[in-house]
């Protein structure tokens, strides 16, 4: 049976990768590594690097470019797809590997409608997520007792709109922050929620940051791969 | 450095422990098992059973027993939790196992206010969480651009705030309906989400079960270790 992976390596650390998912990438003909543009160090990758022992594994590149131009992207979504589809075609199995969890925003899971192999079975691995990692670096439940947890992605939402959305949530995660920081901040101060919040930049990782000072988080242009932490009901010690 | 662990195991699959995970457990000294009373199997020790080389480390169950009766059972949180206390105070590195993810509903984040020890290092280590093993099963994207997820527990909810809970969000996670299985049933009618709805119970188990279709759940007591996707938008083929 030809054969397709959805691997999530997790949000930093190596040893957040599971066993299976090891298992896996070390199975397969062809490993698809997602770069933001040619010749460039796919992140995923760095993380599974020291996991990697089957030296016979094909490295390959997938290309997904930094913006969110849905019209755009779907050509590469398109592209890659073909791409997949001739190399199941021609008889190799492919693992792709995807930061957090596949299910979670993925490209792999944009990618997919496109690849088309005819009796071929797709598996995907799930990855422990960014928010997971954030909460268990924090030492803090995301959740607790009757508690609910929302996952947003912050888009070109204003303020009003944050606002609206988050004075109703117990836990709020905020996915890439880095979008659009400034109605974050405006909409944590007009909540009253100024210290109700925890963001970390590359978690699991040596050169990780937690930023809790909303004056840091309005003073600062937010790097990519941070995830925000939102509790109404405050941190505990 | 005194220490103790809360290691999430996972939903099911022994495999989709972390490898971080499986690291400590092998290297602690008592590995700490919840239970629903004493005697009983741990499901989370089933799961990770395979992966623990270490025959030193000893094995101790913690009672938690199975209501939701918050006082009744915060006595259970200061017993096991002084229980703790008095093993790393007696110099015993500790792991505490936790199925899904400690920081999502866990008996392990209940307890840690009750461990009082001086100068104990505490880390938790994430699980792959129930929600992203269900959507991995079924080879669905939990959330895709710009759509949400909601994590809600199943609690005493009526069908009107069901609805009104669930009218709103793109894409929802309902934890242990078994609690309360028949509001949600006629929440998904009234809403017209009859055909957008999976539940899996046990997943990544061998006696895994979906149900999708609605007669099924309305006609079934609904098993304890289930977890339900809908998807405002449906699924996809």
């Amino acid at each position: 049976m030809k054969k397709l992976y959805g691997i999530g390596v997790g949000p930093g650390d190596p040893d957040l990768l599971t066993i299976k998912g090891k298992k896996i990438m070390n199975t397969v003909d062809v490993l698809l590594c997602p770069v933001k543009k040619e010749g460039d160090i796919s992140y995923a990758y760095e993380i599974i690097e020291s996991h990697l022992e089957n030296k016979e594994v094909e490295i390959k590149e997938v290309v997904y470019p930094m913006h969110y131009n849905q019209k755009s992207l779907e050509e590469y979504w398109k592209e890659n797809g073909e791409m997949i589809t001739e190399l199941i075609n021609s008889g190799k199995s492919c693992a792709f590997i995807t930061l957090g969890d596949p299910t979670l925003y993925s490209t792999f899971m944009y990618t997919l409608p496109f690849v088309n192999v005819a009796e071929c079975d797709i598996e995907i691995i799930p990855g422990i997520t960014s928010f997971s990692a954030v909460a268990s670096e924090l030492n803090q439940a995301l959740t607790k007792w009757d508690e609910s947890l929302k996952i947003m992605p912050v888009q070109r939402q204003t303020k009003e709109e944050l606002v609206k959305r988050l004075e109703k949530e117990d836990n709020i995660i905020l996915m890439k922050p880095s979008r659009n920081s400034k109605p974050i901040v405006e909409a944590l101060k007009s909540l009253g929620l100024e210290k109700n919040f925890k963001m970390i930049t590359k978690v699991g990782r040596e050169t990780s940051v937690i930023v809790s000072d909303i004056d840091v988080l309005e003073n600062q242009e937010v790097p990519y791969l941070s995830t925000m932490l939102i509790k109404k009901g405050g941190f505990r010690d």
